[in-house]
């Protein structure tokens, strides 16, 4: 793979593009992150990724680099030299290198790093069949909420499922709500209401949950976000993921249990649809 | 500056030591760290440090590199390269690269780290009239006890800390109980009893910590490890916290008030002395 990436405002060959490790990034993970799913070339609400990562940055008071104004840019020149069709971009910033020690004053100049690949989409058979989820003990850590380079718990949750043959986890939060899954924000179907954990409640405002409450909100769907308790999730009748590369995932499967009758249900497929045509629409 | 690490089996200069941009320890901190404070070249208990380190990697089933056996002789080299005197050392461990996404299952060649480097010791103030310390708000994560490259709670509560005119931040664990500093143990005097978290609150091991406790037994200063509620700051009777870099450093302020005489105590003197003198005799 001899990937071109953007590197605080030069494009250059991966091998060369190499993070300090005095980087904080690197020692603390101090910085955050934006995955996007790429689309023949174009990107679905790349403004909301960008105001997402800002809101993060000032989270943890680092100064925004100028070059997030350029994103789009970015993003198009990356496509191009990368030949991607379809695939993933994936914007990183950190704080940056500074003086040793967690105070990191001394670090004023901010590391951006936007990548852009080619990928296959997720296999067909996790939409049509849907996927298997558990609940994972690990929990969600303190920063939850801020999309940060802080991701072990996530990556300790995602294992945990995979070791127990799931597909993916599901957290809770320091409250023992349901709050996400290790990529992705949850959806819950009980008594035909759409159900999804309040952002109060250490969950990541999801690019794709705002999107998927906007067409329940155009569907007539009625839909309410707040605590979700993990009992909730063996009445459900239908749950489902979102996520920017995933977008609606149905998950069927529950700790090895069905879902209801353990196929995708009428709800999940009709905003599956109307994302899609969102997307089409959409994406630039 | 113009340092030498080692890196996987080779001594490079900073400059092409990069880290890979998709390096999981770089994408989700992903991997675990060590700080070691050289004393003329010399380090204290390097083999608990290594210790430490395989322990944490097993908790994230990252392989222990081969690498880690000869820790010694690598910081060895790298005091000579790099004509260090008195400093610090790190030493990181990530996951290495892999293929996109959480799990990580393809991430079989892990990327092993180590600087070293000359650095003045704490400023002599900290240790003769001792530092001013408040409760962060921020909560310590849901890895706490693992020395991870997860450390964004820490940097938020040092930040916090800074803001409020503080030199440092106690962090209270997930039940809200103390915990420890953003980079060190903590101990307190409480009716002339040496009290300190224990470890099955989501404390770090630390090995300056382990050394105090020994250092106490022998001193025949009683000594407790149990669960530390917030309230109990505010009657201790002396206040230190324990770090490698740090070694033994007293707390006179709390939150703008004098912890008892708001001088470094006696049995918080005494230790000192009897860490020096440990250090002295058993650094190699």
């Amino acid at each position: 793979m001899s990937m071109i990436l953007f590197r605080n405002g030069q494009f250059v060959p991966e091998q060369e593009a190499g993070v300090s490790p005095l980087d904080r990034g690197f020692l603390y993970g101090d910085g955050v992150f934006e995955t996007l799913r790429c689309y023949e070339g174009k990107f679905f609400r790349l403004a909301r990724h960008v105001e997402r990562t800002r809101a993060g940055l000032a989270r943890l008071s680092i100064a925004p680099p100028a070059w997030l104004d350029d994103a789009a840019d970015i993003l198009r020149e990356l496509v191009t030299r990368n030949a991607v069709a379809g695939g993933v971009a994936r914007i990183v910033v950190t704080r940056g290198v500074g003086e040793f020690g967690l105070l990191g004053k001394q670090a004023t100049e901010p590391l951006m790093l936007v990548a852009c690949w080619n990928q296959p989409p997720p296999a067909a058979a996790r939409y049509e069949r849907g996927i298997n989820c558990m609940i994972a003990q690990q929990r969600l850590m303190a920063t939850a909420g801020i999309k940060s380079l802080n991701y072990l718990p996530q990556v300790l949750a995602r294992r945990e499922a995979d070791a127990a043959g799931a597909d993916d986890g599901l957290m809770l939060n320091s409250h023992g709500h349901v709050a996400e899954a290790t990529a992705a924000n949850i959806f819950l179907v009980l008594r035909r209401e759409l159900v999804t954990p309040s952002l109060e409640g250490e969950v990541l405002p999801g690019i794709t949950r705002a999107a998927v409450l906007e067409l329940a909100h155009a569907e007539k769907v009625p839909v309410v976000e707040r605590v979700v308790h993990a009992t909730e999730l063996v009445h459900a009748e239908e749950i489902f993921l979102t996520s920017s590369v995933g977008e609606i995932t149905p998950v069927t499967r529950l700790s090895g249990h069905w879902v209801k009758v353990g196929q995708p249900g009428p709800i999940t497929r009709d905003l599956m649809r109307a994302y899609a045509a969102l997307v089409k629409r959409d994406a630039k």
